[in-house]
């Protein structure tokens, strides 16, 4: 391709598309629509990214990215600090949220164990979830991690892991979607919803 | 949407949803994937857009963005400078560089007269053009404008203002694409293709 004769401007464009699905023409566009706009904007946009760099902050109990060294949720005395829900990352804390139907607190590993990308055990937050329940009055900790071969085998190490604790483990139900036709639902979750069924009185309450 | 407890991270993801094609979600999605990144690699990030603010250039001769007062192209002693092809933006010069079927030099308009969106003749760069012709010995101006409305109105405009110099106004070819089927052709181009035919031997110069 044609080289910009810019070494801001492809630098910028260079940027864009180290982004994941952001390819090279579209990065030039989103380049060229910044620079439509008054200089003043975009430097508005490039600060944005420094001080994601230099300010940002985790909670240090349940890794939430958060303004405070405690996030909202964990600082929130109405949320229930006995339930703690174990996610992969940040946009599984948002999507659960946006549910209004969890009120207990977060655990966010950072990553799921995944031998194929060399992420151990000790790469996420799974002593720090130890360590959380030795120390705080837990009853149980609900697993809400993705059902690939990388989520199943996160489970099953921290399920291992907290056997030795007192401490009950679930994991969120898997089964069909809610406006899902049964005859197109994949048998493996078609199965498992069978297996876990539930009594029908319970489905009323929701 | 449930919101993020954390401002920096929340404006960063407004600044990339700011963008076009980019929604909430993907904004927060791409924001989390710069976060897995090193601090300084961030940093690199933003300060690649404060660069854009205050240190892009415009070639003074054609508007292409460059590195110094000419660009690549105009400062190139072996592009053809009697020949201006003008263009909307810097993806056209980008397009047609790639094609390497032409050699003469650019003028970068900056958008099209589009009343619609309150563009008018003086808000692009036609009068730069004309000045450029009168100073310049300029033989041939080559219109390289979308068959848009906009486009054809621009195309008109800079026509009948150009009629008055001692300069020749072409337009680039119409017709059917290179390896498109003449059955699946729209009627206004096949239509096209057929009055501006062309004699057979001058295709075999390609």
């Amino acid at each position: 391709m044609h080289q910009i004769s810019s070494s801001v401007f492809s630098n910028a464009v260079e940027q864009l598309a180290s982004l994941p699905g952001i390819g090279n023409k579209t990065a030039v566009r989103l380049a060229l629509h910044l620079l439509n706009r008054d200089a003043d904007e975009i430097e508005k946009f490039g600060k944005a990214f420094l001080e994601l760099a230099q300010e940002i902050n985790y909670c240090s109990t349940c890794f939430n990215i958060s303004n405070h060294s405690t996030c909202d949720i964990c600082a929130n005395p109405a949320r229930n600090t006995e339930l703690i829900c174990v996610v992969e990352n940040i946009l599984d804390v948002i999507a659960i949220e946006n549910t209004h139907q969890f009120n207990g607190t977060y655990h966010v590993l950072g990553g799921i164990i995944s031998p194929m990308e060399g992420v151990g055990p000790n790469d996420i937050r799974i002593a720090e979830l130890i360590e959380r329940i030795k120390n705080e009055p837990v009853r149980e900790v609900i697993m809400a991690l993705s059902t690939t071969m990388e989520g199943d085998a996160t489970n099953f190490y921290i399920y291992r892991k907290l056997s030795e604790l007192d401490v009950e483990v679930s994991t969120i139900a898997r089964g069909v979607g809610i406006g899902d036709e049964i005859e197109y639902t994949d048998e493996l979750t078609l199965g498992r919803s069978i297996v876990n069924r539930v009594p029908f009185k319970n489905t009323l309450t929701i």
